[in-house]
């Protein structure tokens, strides 16, 4: 057994350690910043000198002592020696015999030499070399040998010193340094570390990070919210993000807008807690309450960022301890998190901080941006013809749909107004590229079977992801001619012929080369209330006084629907309350009428089954899928359109009602 | 509130779904192929029909109820679907005044419109539309308004109904679907389920994989193993790589070599776990026993396959539940749960087959291949003139560290045998290609300071990552002369001169262009057990007789020494017993000694002090960095030079014992 070499000293307890300021080079001095009231500072400047003053005022990591069978994926605090060998015997490599290879010099085909029974002894894989030998010869190599009675063995060939042995310290060297300080510790190098003798190690501890939701609107999640009553998910989602970041979040109850209690939920939560995220209210009084007592508790370091979403934000510390003051809208949160939330728990962590992956792609949709923030618009990629598409998701910082269903973020600077579609731009990648691949790109009129569809898909063919887009017939077919889609969803009615879709695919894809392909045969009509207390009977009525309609965006097939419809009834839109009040998909129609927010809308009948309302019947559409040439043979499109005709596909239609296929 | 759509079903209680066979269209029928007893079935193959008779057999994967908000990660089993909408009211999006946008048609400049005080009411962000307004007009615009007392305003714009207004329904709608089946859920999903109304969700339950560690020899890795102990520490490396892959481990006590005792733990384990490993002893005959005991317990579907390590391993199953014999040494383990067990699971999870990342790299010394095999070659990788060099890592199977410091796999073709130095070759990254980025490459000659120096650098300098190989000092210069390494550690004597390191580079590195750094003067002596039990004087000894020589491989500096020492003394190194084992550094010359299984070593002071041993000195000798002139600039290199003066480098050279510099 090697002995425990003297270079080893006991792990230090539990402790602190303040980050080198030469980390930092920066120029700041220790004291903070001039309080802002809403500046306007820009992202890298707020989080360079954030960072400076909280290491300044002695922000520290900790480290704790954990078992090294618990330590995968933790990183070292200290460098890591082992304290013995391994393997701490020299043992056998094979099944085979342990000789002495001095005896064995000489030996060959022409003259081999015999051993006697004391000359040798038989050795498993592992076991100890016999105490006189210096080497092992493999059973296999045995084979050939004439055992006589008194067990003398012939050899016919000469083994080298130390052959098929692993010897001691093979693996690791008592001693040696198996890790350095900062590395992040692999399955494998927990077998490394516990094969050394090492049995406990020193690892950062993960920050804890504190969240405190704050006011009067927000209730706890899990109770079913009165109008009014806003439910409370962000704490959800951060804790979500803190997890993978490597802090640990740390959740506490909801406070009302009351500056003392919020007061005093930040003072606790500074005793328990390495960073504290304090949630503002929505509103920008709220806001401004957090500002105060920050600064009452701590210190404000700045108080407005150049960024959107996010600008509202609120970076302070208490005694070199984080506290952020982030906005009440989710995706908001999420930007604050991500963009200065993670290079400070990288620091933490001691991981370095971690690279973001860019990569360039092509814009579908032109993105106007104000000159005075760094704006993070959220996109859908996908590769169409190996162009790498990225199409701007729309949605303000309250839908959080629209950083869910995003594969990338397009980070326009600070001065820049926007770019124009068909741009080449850099995009930070949320996903991997390989996924992005094998994503199924439609855009156009929206469906819900279009949902059903990429289900069934990722049921059946695993890989393949269908990202819709609902941008309207209109825009559907916009993205195919610009090589922008693989398939759109197209229901338009050409008001001379009273046919679908053929003569505007003639006339904006003049060159052809795309498919057509039938779908289903819907029923449109006009979706009232359950029981339709407002009598609606027809078209005729929407201008009626007290009818509230609500209308589909300009594009959709359902829009251009209802202005022919209008025009063929002479009926002036103008007079129709609500005639401008545009929604994107027939379910938002459908839920508004459900909410008593609208009376009547034109919409599909499925929308009105799934809210249980009324339909009146006006007319049979075609949806047709409209396929791009060079995408029409794509195994994914091939078996998109398998699935179409399958059972399962008909099953679904059926469920979701008011379609029929011939 | 909107309703509840008709659309949900109650996602159904945890329930076993079988893969469809359609997923995996091969040939293969549903019976188990014949019994091969150590056959040498190619890889792909042997996974292909080993996935497909699971399926045939049964295979399933589970699916288990959770809370939203624990499911950040996890994989959704079935469509989910929206049950109330968000917002769920018509809520002000702005701080201002809620209007009828009808009733401001006509305001402009020269043609204000007045409200009265019941035409207008104030609302904060967040507040819920009044009944009868269907605008919101932003404080900031309110400003310019005259207020009467009678609190009639002004207004000098019209505002569009539905302006700054967050309708229903404009995040999510009740009944829409927020994510298909097989979707990873994101921590901005999970806030969308919330935000959706949904509290709990279905996912695929993550597989319980046993692993039953067996073997006479093998013992629980806390306590200090006698020899011929093996310490357990496969099951700390595979239950960290099972949770890495998303499966949960289950480890098994430590089964001794019985037959009956391994048959019940492997019954028992079956009716716990989804998936069962069996890990061998490391003991040709320990592996035929486990393929009789899984060929009686279930069947065995292959044994052995062409992959070098991993060869021995039992593919097996009991009733669909699949079970692994893996080999006792843990890199051949580490290769079955990557190639075999790691695709298996991605099918259980649903993730979709994980694609490898895979780069091109220059190989730094020839690979020699075993033809009969597909083999997997651990090599440490770096950036040397923006050329990505991979460097072979030496070590069989059993050398846990092999793997550990392993940045890449090269993977070895069945039927080819091997590739030459320099050769552009495909390689498998174990690591982000920006961490290798970071990477400094030192190959050449071992000392202990080196690892003392990354721990400063990693300490000081965050992402410096340095990376060395102990190669020797000729293996150190001929890196650096073919651009493979961007510093090398030498100590080269030259015998005419008795000078070091000069000579040799002008001969190998004629047309210069590299900086040689003074780096230490060290003590060279011989290492010998505590209290010199041997009587040992000096080298003139080294030939007596039962003393036990161990010696540095060749083109190391100290096996220069050695041979120059024993030829000034006209001593036949013949007949220096142990004098052809070579070991590749000092720390593992001073190991063996330590333990008794050499008597005697040329080493440096600092590996005696290590071991406490006693140590005769012989020489001072210059340990010198040599720098690629490319590398010299590069800021890591200036970093590690400026370290190479820093007190604290200092500090732990006086703690190493032996070094002086001037």
């Amino acid at each position: 057994m090697a002995i425990v070499p003297r270079l080893l000293e006991n792990p230090q307890v539990t402790t602190t350690v303040m980050f080198p300021p030469q980390q930092h080079n920066h120029n700041t001095k220790g004291t903070t910043m001039s309080f802002h009231y809403l500046s306007n500072t820009p992202l890298e400047k707020a989080l360079d000198e954030y960072i400076n003053i909280l290491i300044n005022n002695g922000m520290k990591y900790k480290t704790e002592i954990i078992p090294v069978i618990k330590s995968s994926g933790r990183i070292t605090a200290t460098a890591v020696y082992a304290t013995f060998c391994s393997p701490h015997y020299n043992a056998s490599a094979m099944d085979g015999i342990a000789v002495l290879a001095s005896d064995t010099f000489g030996a060959s085909e022409t003259t081999p030499i015999t051993l006697t029974k004391q000359q040798y002894q038989h050795v498993d894989t592992g076991d100890p070399l016999p105490d006189g030998y210096d080497a092992v010869i493999m059973i296999e190599d045995v084979i050939n040998i004439d055992t006589g009675e008194n067990g003398d063995i012939k050899l016919y060939e000469a083994i080298s010193p130390w052959s098929h042995i692993r010897q001691i310290g093979e693996d690791i060297c008592a001693g040696e340094m198996i890790l350095t300080s900062f590395m992040k510790i692999s399955p494998s190098a927990v077998g490394a570390l516990i094969a050394g003798g090492v049995s406990e190690v020193t690892v950062i501890k993960q920050p804890i990070v504190g969240f405190i939701p704050t006011g009067d609107e927000i209730v706890p999640s899990k109770t079913i919210p009165k109008t009014g009553e806003i439910p409370e998910f962000n704490s959800a989602i951060f804790s979500a993000m803190l997890s993978n970041y490597g802090a640990v979040p740390k959740v506490y109850d909801i406070v009302p807008d009351n500056k003392e209690k919020i007061k005093n939920a930040l003072k606790s939560a500074f005793k328990e807690c390495d960073i504290v995220l304090l949630g503002a209210g929505s509103s920008a009084g709220r806001e401004d309450y957090s500002v105060s007592i920050i600064g009452e508790v701590g210190e404000v370091v700045c108080h407005g960022i150049a960024i959107k979403p996010g600008k509202p934000t609120i970076l302070g510390h208490y005694k070199g301890k984080p506290v952020i003051g982030l906005p009440g809208y989710p995706v908001s949160g999420i930007i604050v998190l991500d963009q200065i939330l993670r290079p400070i728990l990288d620091l933490f962590n001691k991981t370095g901080v971690r690279k973001k992956k860019y990569t360039e792609a092509t814009l579908s949709k032109s993105i106007v941006s104000s000159l005075k923030y760094k704006e993070f618009v959220r996109v859908r990629m996908g590769y169409v013809q190996d162009k790498l598409i990225a199409a701007p998701l729309g949605g303000g910082s309250g839908v959080v749909t629209s950083f869910m269903r995003a594969d990338g973020i397009i980070e326009v600077p600070q001065g820049v107004e926007g770019y124009s579609s068909g741009e080449i731009i850099n995009v930070r990648l949320l996903r991997p590229l390989e996924e992005l691949q094998q994503s199924l790109v439609v855009i156009g009129s929206h469906d819900p079977l279009l949902d059903e569809l990429a289900d069934i898909l990722r049921i059946k063919h695993g890989d393949i992801l269908m990202r819709s887009a609902h941008v309207g017939s209109m825009g559907g077919l916009l993205a195919i001619r610009n090589g922008q889609a693989h398939i759109a969803g197209i229901h338009l009615l050409d008001e001379k012929t009273g046919l679908y879709n053929e003569s505007f695919i003639k006339k904006m894809i003049p060159d052809g080369n795309i498919h057509l392909i039938k779908c289903v045969k819907r029923q449109q009509g006009l979706i009232v209330k359950k029981g339709n207390p407002n009598n609606i009977t027809g078209i005729a009525d929407l201008n009626k006084d007290n009818i509230r309609y609500v209308n589909r965006q300009k594009g959709s097939g359902t829009r251009i629907l209802i202005d022919y419809l209008c025009k063929k009834e002479g009926i002036d839109t103008s007079g129709i309350y609500g005639y401008d009040r545009e929604e994107f998909t027939h379910t938002s129609v459908a839920a508004l009428i459900a909410s008593d927010s609208a009376d009547v809308g034109l919409g599909i009948y499925s929308a009105a089954k799934l809210y249980n309302l009324d339909f009146l019947h006006i007319c049979d559409e075609e949806y047709d899928l409209l396929i791009a040439g060079h995408a029409y043979n794509l195994p994914m499109v091939q078996k998109l359109l398998t699935e179409l005709n399958s059972d399962e596909f008909t099953k679904r239609l059926n469920n979701l009602g008011g379609y029929c296929r011939d």
